[in-house]
């Protein structure tokens, strides 16, 4: 008790990314059940628009928070097609923040720039809610981890430890010298294409740190360089460039190219130099 | 004053449930009118995905809320078709939290759950934006009352004491020894149907606490028994169940009951024991 | 560092309006960087559902939101066409609020409700995020300078003194002694346009403080008086009343005048005295 009054005055960060999106209650429930237990805690939307059971778009998103946020943030991801079978329930600390979510390659992205430290399966029954349903371990399971999380508890007491997570096939790309192929992997609001191509991979292909000598190809379009930002190209066009997570993203100047080129994840990308 | 300062380190909890959706700045100008009189209020926002005017669904909204919320918590819910007619506006204590909203019936379903203990209709206009506007009364009577209450004053302050409130017309199911029907009453964001048909009306018919022995029967589909989650059945299977908030529910493993069935609010369902 | 700690305890309020939706992280990600330089700041959403690029739209919510926040709070807009390109980007002090964002107008109706004091162009880097991409200035910038606004930081440190900002292009209303034509400048989730005519524009025209004496032409339709609330004529019916944000709006009771008239923005619209 005496450690969920440090918490509330500390305000331990909790983010909260699931699919549930904000047209139900499901959200707001959760954050009664983690203030209830962390009534000091400050409860952050990271994203509920993940679209339902895409474990690749939470991962996304967890990915992105992991620079932004400062040390000791805990992340609540529940992107769960698995809910009520056999998956384990875990929560995990990496060298920066706690993340707490199903087994199920949601937090993969996230621990390859915030390595894991350790682990444990969420078995120990105490800091869930009194009676678990089996449809929404979010609200009884995972929200009330997190809070005894925010409040002090340490992860050691919340289950038993192991030692690896079941890990999320991101498609990978394939490269040769003169060329990367790569897929959209995610489409954002915009239609805006983000890929799985990243910067450092097109710093091996351009041999120089101007991608200004790379073309790229997707669909039909061929675009003939990678520019800096959405204004080095005329209003309604294509343009290629390294997005705000250093992947390649294909975006069209105040427009959308996943309408303008009928494309969507998985949509195959090539990258040559010229 | 000396209440707000107080209030401001408690942080009492105000939950805003409305139908205003966030494509428009209502809600957030709502939050600006509380914090500027409940600086240290933590505002939740339960729901404001609640389809225009749909009084039964801020209602299961709110009943959802009941249990998860810490005691203390202030439930502020504009789901109000009526606003600028002569519907009353109110404030209810239940046993366990306090309510503001439009006198519509949009609290019935958490009042079950947490009787009311004393209620008043917002009659003082000392506690509502010095201009009231009579199309908007989220933010000019509503969110300033439920903010006086986060600081401290007294629900008999706020205006005349009443006895009772408007009740919502639920649907009802209907009961026979071998049989429930009932109908679909909300449907969330997965396309899960949520039934007006309840665990303790399903235990009463099944005779046992397993479900296992109930048939359901829903457009023109047969679902041979309830089980206990989503991953009981194959991906894309119909699957009946128990929600979250104890109702039946009937959904499809990795899909959407709704798309699959055709199905929205109102679509009747069959439960007979075999 | 100081400064922080104060602002912790005190909890400045920065609202965040944007077009970047809720369906991607952007957002919480903004959250995050905020938080980690001004860790007791209260985030409030303003709005995030404005369409792409509107920046009319993000303009008419933050001057919705001046009256409703309290002195001191700090408004955030990122509606940002131009990201990457030479628009500046600026903090403003009015008399009440402060505010950051692109110098393209989004601010222009808040500051003609809030005049300003004083601004700069956020050219000093150094209360930036160390890395600035082209195309995301919300978290590498404007999200940080906020911040830094919220921990204490000086605004005459965030760069050099400008005299002016870029103005709205705000659609003009027509006047004569006997009418007013204008036209929907939005149109809210229920379907309501708003116009750019004002009460006060009303007033002049009707030579009294009552609008009944008033007709609306819109589209086809033609609606005898204005009235004060949708509860004045019957469900389904066209209403023109006075707003919440003190403009001509038509709705439908307990419908959408957009669909009723298949209207949409820059819709002509005509108030006539009879």
């Amino acid at each position: 008790m005496r450690q969920v009054r440090i918490a509330a005055l500390m305000g331990t960060i909790i983010t909260i990314t699931t699919d549930f999106g904000l047209e139900d209650a499901y959200v707001g429930i959760m954050k009664g059940v983690i203030l209830s237990i962390s009534p000091g805690a400050t409860i952050v939307d990271l994203c509920h628009g993940i679209s339902p059971q895409n474990v690749l778009a939470g991962a996304l998103a967890l990915e992105a928070a992991v620079e932004c946020f400062p040390a000791g943030t805990i992340h609540l991801a529940v992107v769960d097609p698995g809910v009520g079978s056999h998956r384990r329930a875990v929560a995990v600390q990496g060298n920066r923040h706690l993340y707490v979510g199903p087994d199920n390659g949601v937090l993969t992205l996230a621990l390859q720039k915030d390595p894991m430290v350790r682990a444990v399966s969420l078995t120990n029954s105490h800091y869930h809610r009194s009676i678990v349903s089996a449809t929404f371990h979010g609200r009884d399971i995972f929200a009330p981890v997190a809070g005894y999380l925010a409040a002090g508890v340490d992860l050691a007491e919340l289950g038993q430890p192991i030692s690896a997570l079941v890990p999320l096939p991101v498609p990978m790309v394939r490269r040769s010298p003169s060329m990367i192929e790569g897929e959209v992997i995610h489409v954002d609001r915009f239609g805006n294409l983000i890929t799985n191509v990243r910067a450092e991979e097109l710093s091996v292909l351009a041999q120089v740190n101007d991608f200004a000598c790379l073309q790229v190809e997707i669909g039909s379009a061929h675009i003939p360089c990678i520019s800096r930002t959405y204004s080095d190209v005329p209003p309604g066009a294509l343009v290629a460039y390294v997005g705000s997570t250093d992947r390649l993203e294909i975006g069209v100047r105040n427009g959308s190219a996943a309408r303008y080129l009928g494309a969507s994840v998985g949509f195959p990308v090539v990258v040559r130099r010229f």
